[in-house]
């Protein structure tokens, strides 16, 4: 998505360590116009997939997912970090390892609300080494769903992660893909 | 709202110790025709109020925040949980008691997206004692902004957090405020 690129470019901050910094608008202030258009582009990437549910996990997931789910008409789910007290019955849980903080979290959701009869779209701000993709799809798993594939904002492609899934046949659509960020030059994969 | 009622009235689940679930459209699960309507009545209760930034706090007040950016033409930013290592440059933060998990969380937004020049619209899917409310308030105060009120979903009115706000004169807009969910059953404010 060419405009998520300008975007990157303009208003995105490289830190060291592979950090890319989008907190402008994407995840800690958002433009909302800006993610409208993201979650059209999201859905007719998949309008033919048959979704019946987006997963997706908090927090930053969450405002790409609902736009979204406005446009392919079906609920969001977002997966709940730590211990979940709040939720109600019960869960499917798997352990996450974050790629920012480096600590080891658990991610759970529901089983009232993800059903085997679902066709689940997961859906995530980025995409580096995959561990939260990997955990989504191991609820998606549990569940007995069936998944269509996941949607990205951002994926960091020299990190593999997306790859990596591509290889073992999920089909991974990322709106901008990066490729390389060294000397805080960012090249994006054509 | 009457249908946010109604909703609560045929979806929600009342538990010991005054908790009210909601994870079917509201905070886990979310029916995102539902927020944008939602978002549509906040964006009308405050068209008149010269709003330039919605501040809400991760995770489920980005569910509801995001909609009404999107009728307002705002942006939203997202308040951070915890010590926020991934926000860059300087924030203000400040102290807030969770009345679900009962401990006490820090919370932050970068001075560079909240600044004296906003005009500021509170959003939260729940109002209680007011204490999530109070903490973005004083980020507010603490960014020098203007604060034009808060807009929740749902208050629960007896636990007074909404009434001492509307006490010290801000202005505080809920979609739906439950009054008493004694025996299970749910009444609301008239």
């Amino acid at each position: 998505m060419k405009e998520l690129e300008d975007k990157i470019l303009s208003e995105g901050e490289v830190y060291p360590g592979n950090i890319l910094k989008v907190g402008s608008f994407l995840n800690h202030q958002l433009d909302v116009d800006f993610l409208m258009k993201m979650g059209k582009e999201i859905s007719e990437l998949f309008e033919a997939a048959g979704i019946t549910k987006i997963l997706t996990i908090e927090a930053s997931g969450i405002a790409i997912a609902v736009p979204a789910g406005y446009f392919l008409h079906v609920p969001v789910i977002f997966a709940k970090k730590g211990q979940a007290k709040n939720l109600s019955g019960q869960t499917y849980s798997t352990k996450v390892k974050s790629f920012t903080h480096g600590n080891l979290y658990d991610v759970a959701v529901s089983k009232e609300y993800l059903k085997s009869t679902d066709t689940v779209l997961l859906i995530d701000d980025f995409l580096a080494n995959g561990n939260a993709l990997n955990g989504l799809i191991d609820l998606v798993n549990q569940a007995g769903a069936s998944l269509a594939g996941a949607a990205i904002a951002i994926e960091k492609g020299f990190q593999g992660g997306g790859d990596a899934l591509r290889n073992k046949g999920i089909r991974v659509e990322s709106l901008a893909i990066v490729d390389n960020m060294d000397n805080n030059t960012v090249v994006f994969r054509s």
